[in-house]
């Protein structure tokens, strides 16, 4: 029978945050080949009897993996039917997923994408911060802070959209930072790192764009930066209401015990 | 016991497209207030002992919808313990869920937010339009089709992005095409519109900004506009691809039978 590769995304960390068909797909697998931002608890919902193979990139180490991984899909698809590329988050933002489709495309595997909740979105939102906010921000744009070439102008373009969500930002913090203060950001604008976003080891560093770009920001990867006047909604957002939030790991739905589960099982 | 209010987001249309999370409570809801954008197939996961509202804004009366919606989840928070707001794609992606939000947490009624996956990646990439690819789009803007003031600047302002995602974006259509030409942006650079995302009447077209400023194009609500030269792969992607793709109300998971699923329940 034919194989298929399916192109999941994992969603931010927290195991109820991948969708249904990804949770599906999972319990089916025969190969999974997965990424360094995929959580522990996300990996636990993979078939047990499924080979898991971790192509997380190393530094300076991107494209020899890039190629493997490749490799690795080709020669799974000879063998198993349900193959697995799972990435953390949404596989379209960022995370070379489209690299990978027209690869297996122009080899003839089929392919299925399943989108997945993108961390750029997910993990300011249950830190308290919305992307949007009528009246604050109309708009956003997210963007690798991985940026190379053309470093400046790169950020001058994205320099005056509402809210800005940088993913990968933290080695290149303050050069970001002054690269949008010259693009005519205010220099005392809100901003926001959320690092291990989702999970139990969550931090939260609210700051300023010039405190970034001073360098008088410590902060680890993974994390999300957010820039924008909707940061200072998290005053009345989280911390009026952190302990309505679900955390990773909590088996619970619901508040206790309730009159209106007729149909649960 | 404490009432509380899930802000959920129902994802772009299927209903395998929601989150493990967001199904359990839907299952679980006593009250559901819902928009326009919510599909069918996802209302019917809804606990059948459940009151369904429709809270769905008509033209020319958002706000007195807006304002009847914080009046009936304060009211169901007095009557149920788990009360769903459920949004289409991700809450915090226009809609008005940060409003709600903070609405709530002044009322002192707990919130917790489930994520969705938003309509703005899915749709295109579900149509073969990855929104980032490694050596043609860094990053990318998600930015409402309503707004009002300051028409011209406010889209100039997201015009130099790599790839630009517009929701709500059919009716004023034309002026923004032509507003992000004035601002520079390539008359012939390519531009889908995706109508229907994800469900069985899906209908894309690729078209250029140029022809959807002179009022060429011929779309309907609700469609996500996508502009940048990424709309290019959707020849690759998704005309190499297009039965790999899973549809709405298909119930199967993976290609047939397979021998790698001996914990399937």
């Amino acid at each position: 029978m034919t194989p298929k590769v399916f192109i999941v995304g994992a969603g931010p960390g927290r195991a109820d945050l991948i969708t249904l068909r990804a949770a599906k797909i999972l319990a089916e697998a025969g190969v999974v080949l997965y990424d360094r931002l995929v959580s522990t608890e996300v990996l636990d919902l993979i078939n047990p009897a499924a080979e898991k193979i971790y192509v997380g990139k190393e530094e300076g180490e991107q494209e020899a993996t890039q190629a493997r991984i490749l490799e690795l899909l080709e020669s799974a698809a000879a063998r198993h039917p349900v193959i697995v590329r799972l990435k953390g988050g949404d596989p379209f933002v960022f995370g070379r997923g489209g690299e990978e489709w027209a690869h297996l495309v122009e080899r003839g595997i089929p392919v299925e994408i399943v989108p997945g909740v993108s961390s750029s979105l997910s993990v300011p939102a249950l830190a308290g911060i919305p992307a949007t906010f009528r009246g604050i921000s109309s708009g956003f744009a997210v963007v690798t802070g991985h940026l190379r070439e053309g470093f400046r102008e790169a950020w001058a373009a994205y320099a005056k959209v509402d809210t800005l969500i940088v993913l990968m930002g933290v080695r290149n913090r303050a050069s970001i930072a002054q690269a949008l203060i010259d693009a005519g950001r205010r220099p005392a604008e809100p901003a926001c790192f959320i690092e291990n976003g989702t999970t139990p080891a969550e931090r939260v560093l609210v700051t300023t764009l010039n405190a970034i770009a001073a360098g008088h920001v410590e902060v680890s990867s993974p994390a999300v930066l957010v820039i924008g006047e909707v940061v200072r909604l998290r005053n009345l957002l989280a911390a009026g209401d952190r302990a309505g939030q679900a955390k990773a790991g909590e088996p619970d739905c619901c508040p206790e015990e309730t009159e209106a589960r007729p149909n649960h099982k």
